[in-house]
């Protein structure tokens, strides 16, 4: 077979996965262990044809598969591609680009620089930061601490709230930095009268936190920040794609004072995984942190190597598929998608509010909706596992104020109302 | 357009892009900054047709494109990827799973463990590692050494050969230990007599050093880390592959005796980029250094994730694609490639000891040929600067003893004698 024909039926297999992945069950219906024990132990000695991946694709790995592209995906946050950022993808892997240096792809480079402007002025951030993409916030966030960490020498400790990402503790660990969770608020917020920048380099303020998409008052975190020559980094991975409408922009007051944001539009701006945007305007310090050119890398022209301001050495062609969603929806399409999600998420947090028995357990800034059922902790986690049980949704869950609390986040294109109201009819029914 | 019309014309886009990519300059010629100036300075405000993509790709994005596929693409390492992969892009991308807990993928957990499995068995490593995948060596080597500080507290340093990769020494900044280059002998292989064990939490042997792919005597190695419970990290980013060869064996004599293996399918194995395997066989140690489960990624099933092996959260499905080119290739296709790139590497450097006024400048055990024109550091650069000047080839250098001297690497399966020959021709051309 040749890669045309190879190339026609993998389109094809993809085209009829999206026209059918609302009919799947969204968490995959199998048990640990179940899709090893039905692959071969050994890999195979001679050439198999590329058709029979397809057919193992559809029988044998599709069942193991928790179908983030389904319509009823509302758990943790949404991760959504979209079609012209899965081709993008087929083109940058053709191209298989390798940044290493400018001179080893100025198309890698200068389309990401391009790209990343594009990004800022899209979601209203000031012009002259310095952008990059990294393949995820995890990434990002480490980065911005170990520049804020060779800023001020010395100084160990990074504050966030207690409601900060995971990978902030993570970066600290790896970075030998100590976290300081930080109390919040009533409405999940860290408080900056609770502030303690006494040996800090860093503060890691959240726009739209995981577990309620609370929003960090990043002005007046800014205020404390300045006068100490503190860094400070926000984290909007999943929220700062919202950015992109004006309306929403309140939320997002003060981060134009930060040293360091994180958005990934492979969360909300329907680009596939993979796609972590990171700006700074304090370039020379991630520079100073992260620039190390050996003598196999020095080449006669004077441009610094975005691999020179990351931790990584060869970057994919990531802006590439950016740049194509950026093109094929533009301003108003992304929008769209942002206003839609929020406007379901709305719709279903109306209904609980309404309905007996249930209680909304946090504000809703953006289109993640955090609830629960009148009972205990149990009866709610075993009520989370019967609903993803049936396959017709998938949600996931937190813990406000020692509290179980169901989550359910909205952000696929391919959502609509109709689904919503099916999750929410399953949840009651469950609920019994 | 639909996804099916626009999917043709991308994989249409991509076979006529390999079909001639030959045909291009291999360096792409164009000044910093010449393809920023021809893209708009601002994003669209309304979406724009996939189709305007693809013409932008060719007639404003290809001019300023490295072709890293091209079969005289001789420079660094080859990333090389291949059509199965490409195909196989395709298809994660539009599955666009994201790993943070099994749950949420339990193909890409699965299959990433057990394709790790059958690319372990087929480069000969023991059976029972733990293995998974990382975007690149640059995070799977750090991963190691986070693993390595973890498992003996209050050991700062870092041993490795002077000639090991500039990523050992990034690692070590994030990490906050200190890298100790340590001196070589005359081909370039880590003495193991010059090791200084004390204070050390680990030492990097290279397998395939970047300057020359020098091998490091791994065995005698082992034998110096073991008493002293000093981790053994193996960087086999490049060479590893050959391992797949009964043949090449020798060369790997011993790392199986190490703690963590990193080894790059997307650079000889025909994967497309991202693609960085990680063994190891001390996966507690990893597990300590970067498990950290937050109440809301709690679960009821007790399988541990392959993100609390690894700095990042969520990763991506790209075991898809390594399983697909190990499918598509079996053992057999995939010994083939690398045979071949051997047997040409050989030949040029036949030419080269023949020819007077040149001369080879390190062993040569798998596909990198060092060599210099006679004549001073400077005539040798201007050479290589001529060279990629011309387009038809990319080659890039190092200095060995502090002399400047050339590299060409071969690895493309689309590279045949008479690319070969034709560097060759170019370089004695351009040497006058």
């Amino acid at each position: 077979m040749s890669f045309r024909d190879d190339g026609a039926a993998a389109v094809d297999w993809v085209a009829s996965y999206l026209e059918r992945v609302g009919e799947l069950p969204v968490l995959a219906q199998v048990e640990p262990g179940e899709l090893r024990s039905r692959l071969p132990q050994a890999p195979p000695e001679t050439p198999e044809p590329f058709s029979a991946v397809l057919r193992d694709l559809d029988e044998v790995l599709l069942p193991a598969v928790t179908h983030w592209q389904s319509p009823r995906f509302f758990a943790y946050f949404p991760s959504t591609g979209s079609e012209p950022g899965i081709l993008a993808e087929l083109l940058l892997a053709g191209l298989n680009q390798v940044g290493i240096l400018w001179r080893t792809s100025p198309a890698l480079q200068e389309l990401e620089e391009v790209t990343l402007d594009w990004l800022a002025q899209l979601l209203g951030l000031p012009p002259g930061l310095h952008g990059h993409l990294e393949d995820g916030a995890s990434t990002g966030t480490m980065a911005a601490l170990a520049a804020a960490r060779e800023a001020k020498p010395g100084a160990r400790f990074v504050v966030c709230s207690e409601h900060a990402h995971s990978s902030v503790e993570k970066g600290c660990r790896i970075l030998g930095l100590e976290s300081r969770p930080t109390p919040v608020d009533d409405r999940f917020r860290l408080r900056p009268d609770a502030l303690d920048l006494n040996g800090a380099c860093a503060v890691v303020a959240t726009i739209g936190t995981t577990s309620t998409s609370s929003v960090d008052p990043v002005a007046a975190i800014a205020d404390a920040c300045e006068p100490e020559g503190v860094w400070l980094h926000v984290d909007a991975a999943y929220a700062g794609s919202a950015a992109i409408c004006p309306e929403l922009r309140d939320a997002f007051a003060g981060w134009e004072r930060a040293d360091s944001i994180v958005v990934n539009p492979h969360k909300w701006l329907s680009t596939p995984m993979g796609c972590s945007a990171f700006w700074t305007r304090r370039p020379q310090d991630l520079r100073a942190a992260f620039s190390l050119v050996p003598e196999y890398l020095r080449v006669s022209e004077e441009v610094a190597s975005l691999s020179e301001y990351s931790p990584a050495l060869g970057r994919q062609f990531r802006a590439l598929k950016l740049w194509t969603v950026l093109r094929c929806y533009g301003r108003e399409g992304l929008q769209r998608r942002i206003r839609e999600a929020i406007a379901l998420a709305a719709l279903f947090e109306g209904w609980v509010r309404e309905e007996p028995g249930w209680e909304v357990t946090a504000p809703r800034p953006f289109s993640l909706v955090c609830f629960r059922r009148d009972g205990s902790d149990d009866d709610n986690e075993a009520l989370l596992e019967r609903v993803n049980a049936t396959g017709e949704l998938f949600i996931s869950h937190t813990r406000l104020n020692g509290r179980y609390t169901l989550r359910l986040a909205v952000g696929s294109a391919r959502t609509t109302e109709a689904d919503v109201r099916r999750a929410w009819d399953v949840l009651r029914r469950e609920a019994g």
